[in-house]
């Protein structure tokens, strides 16, 4: 089938929206009519040219939210008409991480789907990480398909499968936050207020916010932040201090949202000494390989440093749990998408998140 | 009193036998006759220049057994005739650490003691960490001092409060070690061997060791080590691979303990990904605020970086644990002790240890 997408052709080009031919479902794989679709910053880095692909053309998009058209061969689980959000992270059921209560990186993350279902131009186009989310129509493995409630609004929920998942996640499944604890999160964006989220759903008490962005404050102060702190105020580590004096002495947790090593350290340095524990969840420029400079003695302190993908939460298990508490009332997303857009628009919605003037923006086809 | 103490008067200098004043024990305080000292490679940073100390002279040690006595005012917990090991932690019973079930780290360590007991040619001398076990006697505060069982053997236990718990505690406390769980081990020295001991404990069936001196491999295998890996055998990250085909993927625990950064990262990196654990123990050359490089991506894929201070055990409450699981035969201690020598040989004892070739070295008084 045709279906129109928008190709990622190389590093430092704008996305070309253009019809792409569609493969239907094969063996084991479910045809999802899109609805909505987020921008994400990781897309971002493949545009940018801040993180290696080994792949271009490529069909980005990684956050969405539509319906099943049509089941391939083997699959039981979903039929058409159901409402699903399609997730980077699959579940198998059946490697040892999707056996383990600790992890939910599935072992099929790491084989890359053997075929491209889009081609374009009559040449077979990949798709980020196994997605693909911006185009109306996509063709991927029923077991990175999560199976929501019907009643679920696919335009507010859109951006739970990364955005959501990744910062409530993190609060809830990586770091554990308690009830009645201290939060310190560098960074209000599309993570950070899913991890303000996690963090008042789990009682924090203490909820720190900090940017550069006075914009981002109205928005985190409405899901539970109670603290802001402008990180233009301060020089050097002078944030730091500003967290110790509010939580007496370190914030129980600390969350990195941004991707930058001078915050990893001050996420780290903000957490108190014995127990501080600290999850870095913003994806570094660079390689797997490459290296940001770290003080051991600050870890040695009895405070832990933790890495999750997409919040630790099983995709096909768990995650749908978090669209139940958004139909509940319990969570902030409408608060979270600040921008709507057509496909057309998409490089203009780029420039907005990257000029962090976007929260999130999101696509509706 | 006039005791005999090993002074370090410098970094770079030989340490000096010499006989030093001791002043009682005041409010609070305890005085400790010495049985037998433990020499460890955080005196050494002292004495070779890789760690920074402000107060030259100095009586280092900080491991060692001995008996009280005599009693200051105001302390009850304790009275002559106790066997006791002092520990660099204090538990005091009141502040936040010690109030909470997360961590040992308590407020007084921060707060060196107020007076100086040892003095030298008429000037006082500090102690390193509050402790200064390289003396006959010593005067401590009570909240440093462990009671434990009349008949746990002092010059066999005498490196419990440092190497023993740091290395059992960060296996049973900070990992939290599980059955059947995999476990590397970079470093074989006093640390290296309790983190071995504190792994089988705790019921791990994968216990990899991993040194440069093949002499460490035999009393590692008695401790309970399953594979030994020579480091000069690999380049580069070999020695990963190498963990990653014995574990089929990656240990479920890693434990650096030597002090050097490239083996952070591999301790890290031979971890599994998802719930890969690690704890940094060796303490790096340097400052609190010097840096090391870290591969940020590799903590993010669902990994644990983790620091603690002697092993997260309340000195008081929880430590005498371990000398009971000693006496009834649980751990190994007698298996590290490689040396003993006398006060007068302190400087070819850290020698030894200083070369490798030395598991631990034990000064009997």
């Amino acid at each position: 089938m045709k279906v129109k997408a928008a190709i990622a052709t190389g590093q430092l080009q704008p996305l070309v929206v253009d019809e792409v031919d569609l493969d239907g479902p094969r063996e084991g794989e479910v045809l999802i009519e899109i609805r909505s679709a987020g921008l994400c910053h990781t897309d971002q880095m493949l545009i940018d040219g801040s993180r290696d692909w080994p792949n271009y053309p490529v069909i980005l998009g990684h956050e969405g939210a539509g319906i099943v058209r049509e089941v391939g061969p083997g699959v039981t689980r979903l039929k058409p008409g159901d409402a699903v959000i399609p997730l980077a992270m699959p579940e198998c059921g059946t490697c040892p991480a999707c056996r383990s209560s600790k992890s939910n990186l599935c072992d099929e993350y790491f084989k890359p789907h053997p075929r491209a279902p889009f081609s374009w131009k009559g040449r077979p186009v990949t798709s980020f990480i196994n997605l693909g989310t911006f185009a109306q129509f996509m063709t991927v493995r029923a077991f990175h398909v999560a199976k929501i409630r019907s009643d679920a609004p696919l335009d507010q929920v859109c951006c739970m499968g990364c955005a959501g998942v990744t910062g409530i996640g993190a609060a809830l499944n990586t770091a554990r936050v308690e009830p009645g604890s201290s939060v310190a999160i560098f960074g209000l964006g599309g993570i950070g207020l899913n991890v303000i989220d996690g963090a008042r759903l789990a009682g924090a008490t203490t909820i720190i916010g900090i940017d550069t962005n006075t914009d981002k404050e109205a928005p985190a102060r409405r899901a539970g932040m109670t603290h802001f702190l402008n990180a233009r105020d301060f020089e050097g580590d002078g944030v730091v201090e500003a967290i110790r004096e509010i939580t007496g002495g370190g914030a129980d947790y600390g969350f990195e949202c941004v991707g930058h090593p001078v915050l990893a350290q001050q996420a780290v340095d903000c957490t108190r000494i014995g127990w501080g524990t600290t999850v870095l969840i913003g994806i570094m420029p660079g390689s797997m390989t490459d290296t940001i400079p770290m003080r051991p003695r600050s870890i040695q302190a009895g405070r832990s440093v933790m890495g999750s993908y997409l919040g630790n939460i099983k995709s096909l298990s768990q995650f749908p749990d978090l669209i139940d508490w958004y139909v509940e009332g319990r969570l902030t997303q409408d608060n979270l998408i600040s921008h709507r857009i057509g496909l057309e628009q998409i490089n203009e919605g780029f420039e907005l998140l990257a000029s962090g003037q976007a929260r999130r923006v999101v696509i509706d086809f």
